[in-house]
């Protein structure tokens, strides 16, 4: 089980990034990821920046971006992940049927991949294109 | 290497679903995934049905479930997903700036779920409710 | 891609396990995968003597047990294994309709294992006892 | 974790899916599984009709198919899944001999695994025959 | 959840196996793992001798062999074994310095290996030699 | 497969990103991966910038650390980064032995890991500390 850092006990590194967090979020405390990725603090800066940048609205909306997150932690079965990306999805919009429809075309991929694994498909030249 | 089922050799039973899939598709021919799997006629139209389920619109645009689907193919490792769903993702509508975030966005969530599972992470309980 | 070392090339000690896999096999020559092990030859050794006693007649019979090797291949996703385990499941007696439900049952599990985590259901009291 | 829906809050078309898997497998309550999937009916009814043809007796029969199901999900690592499907195992004659044979099949998989992708060994030209 | 086999109760080959781990390792007790395996007194036997050959010193020294199972656990995801090589790693002299820079190129891995995944790269000439 | 980007055709952020990899590395051109990355500028910026601070000499030493790259990669399944990191590795100072002896862990974690995976082994109190 992870040692969580709190704020009260941070050094001022990790009190830069937890405020930034807080700031960026708007919300009151940081989720308990951050509190023990600061065992390390530039491991939690590091995180944190490109975390920022990547999930920033751009081509693709937050919303978007939540869900290919969270299907991408199902994949790797990670529970931590799945729990809060599956919180941040649903603070982003993502209602029961859209779950389940995610949760649907997870199912399918799972399957066609080992399908076509299975049986060593040879990519068709189209795709390559 | 897969054996791949060509249209002319198949038995009715594969050519029924061939021609749903190109029907469906409005495509002249079937990718290799459904020649490969026609080697078990009730295991290629058990996918297909459940495919065209799960891909049709629905409260996620197709597109969308695309980009979920190209998500989880590179989460699998899985070469033929990854080339057939890149190419299927084109075709819905995803641009070079929108591949670009999802393949960072594929790429930060590999790097934390690592993290939330090397830290052995405690689920928030606010990601209970 | 990887050097194989040739029996002809090979020391004595690569030597002497080749010699015992095709003794207990009945093959005129060893398969890549043992050539490319032998850049080690201790766990060359060690990965055959394993081997050769989990794959022996058990309380499982030998095709049950390429059958499970085989659906592991494919959950790993590992090309190699999925080919030299697809060809020894055959050599064992998987026919066609073997091969179309072993199929169809990795798949259900990939896609099964993907939903109960993603759900993070709890396992029931029943399966504890 | 899970949201779990009991029968007697689940609409009917949960309800009728229930009612078939306790007919099915001829027991008192559903497990966790479908409670937790019944948030969204389409996919436990989708789910639950392709479980029952797959695991149907076939050319394998029902044991074989739940030591693949097994050891797809010990491969994924999905601890409900192993726990669920241990249970089912046991429950279709799975004894302590064979449960020791198939984790060591299933740990010599991983193994092998490993080392043929390490190495990149080439699939020898019999396997494609 | 694991049943687990104490000393008291276990029989003679486990007690031996037993006797091995505590003396070589100097430890009064052997881990849950362990207790766990003794499920399969074969099983365990063959287990706890590979491992003891492939952790013992050799060309890499101990702390290094650790910290590389340490990484392969936290890509595999296996809970257990993450704790329980996050503890090995210290007892050999990993400090929280040499901890966090794991983490980094884990998740470095995590991240690089996805996305040339997703981009198909083809592998450089120069690798090959 | 890829689309290579070569310096020449090249916008002037990648010949940036290109230049500093020669100069940083001492070699006359960037690897494919880096080519594949160019598809999008800031990916590709932000992924050398991280990877080059995250490789760097600190509490583990260069080799140590494309030890545990390879080893993460292996465990992937990444056959572009185990190749990569393979050569990578050899350039750093890993010998035959070395060698061995890391696909020899990496193996023995891929097996106790599914063990451990499939018993569902409770974590050790002592672990927790």
């Amino acid at each position: 089980m992870a040692r969580l850092i709190e704020y009260e006990e941070a050094p001022p590194e990790v009190r830069a990034v937890f405020d930034d967090i807080k700031r960026t979020r708007g919300v009151p405390d940081v989720n308990n990821f951050w509190k023990a990725l600061a065992v390390d603090p530039p491991l939690l800066r590091a995180t944190w920046e490109r975390l920022k940048a990547v999930m920033a609205p751009g081509a693709l909306d937050p919303l978007t971006k939540e869900l290919i997150y969270l299907a991408v932690s199902i994949a790797h079965g990670c529970t931590y992940c799945i729990a809060s990306h599956t919180a941040a999805a649903r603070a982003r919009g993502m209602d029961a049927r859209m779950y389940g429809e995610l949760l649907a075309v997870v199912a399918m991929a799972a399957q066609t991949n080992r399908l076509a694994q299975a049986l060593g498909v040879p990519v068709d030249p189209a795709f390559e294109a």
